[in-house]
């Protein structure tokens, strides 16, 4: 028997995939050394010795990890980088809470060699000590904040801590009965490592040349700034309802106009409190981006007659259906030869 | 260029893989309510606005992180685990630090499906608050620590942080001038998770039914306790350099008499103090399973003419010549079909 709190492993029928490597690297990152850190002993395994622990010294700082699966016959015209969200890591685009394939396996299957990463602080990319090195202690993503605001599977006051009292948007896409697989999901954050962020992403776009970004939420910024930083390596960038984007004030947009891009958004977005403040920054930047003449496509799910999509456009019901309209976008930009 | 720090990318050569699936799960974990909190505010996105944080809720703790690859017509008996060690993540069994392909690549390409975890409190896992869940504040691992007492890269005194006066062993097979990249993997530990980590482990094992578990480091005191609480469902215990074991005192090693045992140890572990130290419970567990007639063997390299292997042996020069050794263990267990 399963216990209810764990994730469903995937089942797919489909045909085999042909691999050339799977494999992983950092990016970023520089050696930083701590001082003034107390004198401890610690046991490091059970029944072992205890043994002094000297927590002064070099430590690493500020690298990203990415994880590649290379296809031995990619049909893109370059890999595809998934970034995540705020207090996520790249295991948001693996299997889904309800056990489905997720959009790694989507987008290796359309012929890409895809990119995975762990933001600087998150996941594997590991995180660094505070207040030595980050300036504040970090955020526990709270199952409540992600149901009724973040994420947007209910209304607020929705939320219960009895599965059996939540009430669900009538029509969401995510699968509620898999609430707490998707809190597996969930790692501390911080708010003050923006710039050592931002720098990782450059450099991995630097060390990869050519390449598409696939956003999600926090990672959206982050994208749109790459590829203004980068924008003969960058060759679309997909955010997936960003939380934020990069100020017409301060960026001009006129550097992307060989850079398409897509936002995608879900529903009950001008209900949610948190979304309703969080949404302009990625409109203005839209806007600025078309009075230059860039190529922007602007999907709001709803208005296709698709309803009921949360935040976690991953892992709802139809996520295979959204990654899909990606994927035709992709095509018709030309990023792709057609799939079959 | 590369910034020193940087990881490199493996470029194989070998023949590609045919992979039914990639994906994820998480197994174990428990949610748990966090109170006494402090309210905070919090701009989550560069630009963004702030906004109210309510750090009192529910939350995961204790799950463990799990990627799978599954192979579309696997030749082992049953699917392989592999278990990091202490203040590591299960990018140990990727891209080695000086870019060759990992023991993750080596075994799938022997045939095995092959699972990577990252155990409670490390990477995709995640970890919980100190000290309103876990006990203590972290520690971080020192590259000094790593270099002179865990892996063994060089005598006490022969780190320093100028690479060009750092003064590994002669024969040392792990690449020194990629220490940097190696210490990109280090991630923050405790001491004290050590019931939650093996039941989440055990809940693994549940979950899989039969499977292989090949461990490194504080990963063999688990996989070795794991077959004791499950010596139906594991089919065999690899543990490289296990900085612990079970204590006979507690177990009674008869019920793994169906459970081969591989124990595998690098150089210079005699010199070495951490190491002098804790070695003492791995032999005694050896010694208590062939008193009861378990299937043990124990290879020290060195006694076999190969010399100057670190504790990271999955990631040394010879990394594959080793894990062709393992290979050949498991061939001659029956528990996968000769190679090729």
């Amino acid at each position: 028997m399963k216990t209810k709190d764990e994730s469903e492993e995937s089942t797919t029928t489909e045909a085999p995939l042909v691999i050339h490597e799977i494999g992983s690297f950092f990016v970023g990152g520089e050696v930083v050394s701590l001082s003034g850190m107390p004198k401890r002993a610690r046991v490091s395994t059970l029944n072992g010795p205890a043994h002094p622990i000297e927590q002064n010294g070099e430590i690493v700082v500020g690298q990203m990890y990415v994880q590649y699966v290379k296809l031995a016959a990619p049909r893109g015209s370059c890999p595809l980088m998934l970034w995540h969200g705020g207090g996520m890591t790249g295991v948001n685009w693996e299997t889904t809470p309800d056990g489905r394939p997720g959009w790694q396996m989507f987008f290796l299957r359309a012929g890409f060699d895809v990119y995975v990463s762990d933001a600087v602080e998150r996941g594997r990319a590991s995180w660094a000590p505070y207040p030595q090195i980050y300036d504040e202690v970090p955020y526990f993503r709270t199952a409540r904040e992600a149901w009724e605001e973040t994420f947007r599977f209910g209304p607020a006051g929705s939320w219960n801590v009895d599965p059996v009292l939540r009430r669900p948007y009538s029509d969401l896409r995510f699968d509620a009965a898999h609430f707490e697989s998707f809190m597996n999901q969930f790692v501390p954050r911080w708010a003050t490592n923006n710039v050592r962020t931002q720098r990782a992403y450059d450099a991995l776009i630097a060390r990869m040349g050519h390449s598409i970004l696939l956003t999600h939420s926090q990672g959206g910024n982050f994208g749109m700034t790459a590829a203004l930083h980068s924008p003969e390596q960058v060759k679309a960038v997909i955010s997936l309802e960003p939380s934020g984007a990069p100020d017409p004030l301060q960026y001009d947009p006129m550097v992307l106009r060989g850079v398409p891009h897509l936002f995608v958004w879900g529903d009950y977005l001008d209900v949610n409190p948190f979304w309703v403040h969080s949404m302009p920054a990625a409109h203005r930047w839209a806007e600025a981006l078309r009075a230059a003449n860039v190529d922007v496509e602007w999907i709001v799910l709803p208005e296709r007659g698709i309803h009921g999509n949360s935040h976690a456009l991953m892992a709802d019901n139809n996520s295979d259906a959204i990654a899909a309209l990606v994927l035709e976008w992709l095509v018709r930009k030309g990023l792709i030869a057609t799939p079959g």
